[in-house]
């Protein structure tokens, strides 16, 4: 028998499965290779929470930009509406706030947002400018949206966490790990940074509302009166569609 | 009622706790304040428990240097042992490998080593150029020890994994989750790694050979033989000893 023939034909007919790497921080970012790869940007507090919300609830698009000032801008020229917020408080000279809960059907339907935000936005446009094939916007509420669509694209697949100020955040990690048990073993995963991702979330899923308490973004946010908010983005598939940038913008794809 | 006066004397009279932190790679490391703050250099497979084998079995010193030309150069003046590996193998021009149960006290007491590591030795010498005030090494052979050092020190303490290329691995992060769970109460712990780290051990703790399994640096290590060394590295208190940073070296604290 040609065993090396042999070898090489069971190999083609079992092609490798894609890879998966869990990103914790945008700090660790340039550690990945991003060709041939979907990047699913994730701040579930609040900003990809928000923008499953607004695309769910019938939003045209929205664009996430850097600064406020990029808002004002973008937010005048295309007559859309402008979101941010600092220290929870809606940043002077824009409309509305980060919450998933401003924005419902009656509101936001075939308008486009311009939100700005720190973390997922900055990470976004890292993961853009180097290179990522394909970004989606994750969180729990489209989480299994999410997941469909990187089994169908049999791309690599990149969870990127966008943290906080690159320091490695509770929530972001669990939705990582949210992602890598419901479609993990479809990807080959050398990345003890899943590991611990799948891990954590195995071990606080049953009661991951009280694990949250516990995170420093929940006290952070509830310190503003946002439990509301924060259970809302905890909550899976409450607004099933898939954010993706093209062109400038997230849509529904 | 004074109360101003009277919460100042309250709070006079109840100190707060100092921080403790938790650095999941060296690439984050720019992001903690590390004055008055004790770091623990956490490089398991195999550095620093190489390091606590050495030093619990008589070692007069240990020198850890980040190059082979250095450790060739400083093991000759001094007229040291010298040790490094590189994939799985005794660098050539060294004369020792990085494995603890090279040093028993029969071979290394009362010697001087001159360890060359690549991860970890650069995560110490990143922590003294940013001003740590403290640096010991830990590893789960010598975890009651550094656990108690950091009690009585009074200082802050940052636990500094030493990850692989910067990428998180499992068995550091671990091993903070093992500081955490032994000593986190006397600390106040504002830190998302520092919970993930300690939810993750929690979880494995019941077996952690059998998660270890699953990780990275296991793979690797296991391709050359070294399953024995990864069991000893994960045994608990085997090398009860305080290698404390002074001078240029690790030495018994």
């Amino acid at each position: 028998m040609d065993w090396q023939k042999h070898g090489r034909h069971i190999f083609a007919a079992m092609p490798e499965k894609p890879l998966l790497h869990t990103c914790l921080s945008p700090a660790l970012l340039h550690l990945y290779d991003l060709s041939n790869t979907a990047v699913v940007i994730i701040d579930v507090f609040r900003a990809t929470s928000t923008i499953a919300a607004a695309l769910h609830n019938g939003a045209a698009k929205v664009i996430p930009v850097d600064s406020v000032e990029g808002c004002i801008e973008i937010g005048a020229e295309m007559g859309a509406i402008t979101a941010g917020e600092r220290d929870g408080k809606v940043v002077p000279g824009l409309q509305h706030g980060n919450s998933p809960l401003e924005y419902p059907r009656s509101f936001i339907e075939g308008k486009t947002l311009v939100l700005t935000t720190t973390n997922g936005t900055r990470l976004l446009h890292m993961a853009l400018k180097k290179g990522a094939t394909a970004v989606v916007t994750g969180s729990f509420g489209n989480l299994s949206v999410v997941c469909n669509y990187l089994l169908a694209s049999g791309k690599n697949v990149l969870l990127g966490c966008s943290a906080w100020k690159d320091r490695i955040n509770s929530e972001d990690t669990l939705f990582a790990g949210a992602v890598i048990e419901q479609i993990g073993e479809h990807f080959t995963i050398h990345c003890d940074a899943s590991l611990a991702a799948a891990s954590l979330y195995g071990a606080v899923k049953a009661d991951i509302w009280a694990f949250t308490q516990k995170t420093t973004h929940y006290h952070r946010l509830s310190a503003y009166g946002l439990q509301k908010d924060m259970e809302w983005c905890l909550t899976k598939d409450i607004a099933p569609v898939l954010p993706l940038y093209k062109d400038g913008a997230l849509v529904a794809g």
